[in-house]
């Protein structure tokens, strides 16, 4: 598939497929004959059910779940918006290839498939407080790069992303789509406070000024105030809706790229939950603005998707209960009705 | 070890040995150089240093787990206090036997030893809002079954427990330890509402009375208000401490067990996590007492240790990323600081 032109994205995003209520409905069959008490697997019982919809079969799996990372990098760092030199970008995509970042270890634990796509890391977007980040034809490409790297045969997907300078942008895409100044929504990011974090903030603010005139239009948004690693992000997850595969969105940037969607069509989403809750203090408000309540919220803040890869060990239990456990009849348990 | 009479309980827990305070710095040196923000792992971090202190280890380790279920009847059912009758334990032994409950789908996916212990099922405990649950012999009995049920070269332990009826005894302990009446505690465990709910609540009460003089002494609650299986869940989670195990805690039954040990001394769990919170609505208000708070919150009700079995897939993680991440040096990734 590849996009042509952004004004297709809003059709594609409105034309997306429902999930199956025909396997949901073989799911809520099955969950309510196995030997536990009605309900008392709370939210992996949601979960079984919820992954049989939008994999569209009966019963869900697990084997194969994807994680790829897209690695962006950003012109506004020129403004000093982080607490790292944009290098690291560079010095983290080896690390990922190499094994050593918090994500592969996490994706070996679930027995992940993981992938690290470099998105033009010499060619920087544009500094989005002077620019617009993207041309149409750098977004458009992102977004088919992002698309292309889904695998049809993946079970579910972990979109996340390593970026230096990215929270700003995340802050940026936030205010633009729900409103709001910089100040309401740039946080620490790598770790930025007091001075440079009101520094940051104004950035985003300068941001939003000079791109005004494209702020009512979802797609415009992502162009002029996104990256490439958050297009990609948002062609993935599209990707995998058409392609049958549940999503897990991570932390603060991740879910400004599904924003993005979001914005465009509300039910964009319905494929996704969120794996987690960042510390970053705008994402609350994004999942809030969302409606979506995260399964996990332990803290994290590293973005990579490493939120959402843990919340895949949810997943596994959900699939794993729901498949393996016997019914009542099987195991001559007697029920709450005898 | 045996423990011989009750009354060497209060000792053996005012002599339980510290975390090592060497293994703890060693992991929090080892955490400060890893490839990522400081702090932006969360509670991964956190686990990761506070496994190494009560291994007494650096690095931590998360092979061979282990999880003890006990399972114990209760004399308490005739007064009606369950949505399923007492035969459900036995059915449910043989179900955990067979493969076939939640517990041992959940033990699997983290590659967790997995061991069901009968505590005289065929003698319920006699009824507490009549006698004594136990005689000490009983109490002792049960508690060094728990003990010698703990594998000395598990890596942690999860201890959960089935028994119809236990979350009457649950309430019952929770009420003697921590005050308040029946209704404060009591719940719906496996389903009971309305006026069933009541009846149970009104049955704790009864019970509180019938053994008011022993409700100052923690040990007598034990005895008096408990069950085999709280006896042998209190005796593994001590013997844990011994043997430089961690204990992941599960709902509201096992922590009932734990918070006997914590009357004692309050340091008594500090080698225990909570590793979530149940929807059985008498437990964030037992965690809050024991100043824990919970990995994991995801509406299970179930017991069976599983709350805790999935607070293990995060213990997992916790030790992956401490022990597999690369550190900045390793990696030649630049610091915040250059």
């Amino acid at each position: 598939m590849s996009l042509l032109n952004l004004s297709d994205l809003t059709a594609l995003i409105h034309g997306l497929p429902p999930g199956s209520e025909q396997a949901a409905s073989m799911a809520v069959d099955r969950n309510n004959n196995l030997t536990k008490p009605a309900g008392s697997l709370g939210q992996l019982e949601e979960l079984a059910i919820w992954l049989s919809a939008w994999q569209g079969q009966h019963p869900p799996r697990f084997d194969r779940p994807q994680i790829v990372i897209f690695a962006g990098n950003h012109g506004v760092t020129a403004k000093g918006v982080s607490a790292f030199p944009a290098e690291v970008t560079f010095q983290m995509v080896a690390n990922f290839k190499a094994g050593g970042a918090a994500i592969n270890q996490l994706a070996k634990i679930v027995g992940a498939d993981f992938t690290i796509i470099e998105l033009d890391l010499d060619t920087p977007t544009a500094d989005i407080s002077e620019h617009p980040a993207m041309t149409e034809a750098e977004c458009i490409s992102a977004f088919n790069t992002g698309w292309n790297s889904v695998d049809q045969s993946a079970s579910m997907l972990v979109v996340g992303e390593m970026g230096i300078g990215n929270t700003t942008i995340a802050s940026a895409l936030a205010a633009a789509l729900f409103d709001g100044q910089g100040a309401d929504w740039a946080g620490p990011g790598t770790g930025v406070t007091g001075d440079a974090l009101a520094r940051k903030a104004a950035i985003v603010d300068h941001a939003l000024k000079r791109h005004q005139h494209i702020l009512s239009d979802p797609v415009g948004i992502l162009q002029h105030l996104g990256g490439r690693e958050i297009a990609a992000m948002a062609g993935a997850i599209v990707a995998a809706r058409t392609h049958n595969i549940p999503v897990i969105l991570d932390g603060f940037i991740a879910t400004s790229a599904a924003a993005v969607l979001h914005k465009i069509s509300a039910s964009a989403l319905d494929h996704c939950i969120a794996g987690h809750c960042s510390e970053e203090p705008g994402h609350i408000k994004m999942l809030q603005a969302l409606g979506k309540q995260p399964l996990l919220s332990l803290g994290l803040r590293l973005g990579e998707g490493s939120g959402a890869a843990l919340a895949l060990n949810i997943l596994q239990a959900a699939v794993a209960t729901h498949t393996g456990m016997a019914t009542f009849a099987e195991a001559g348990v007697s029920t709450s009705d005898e």
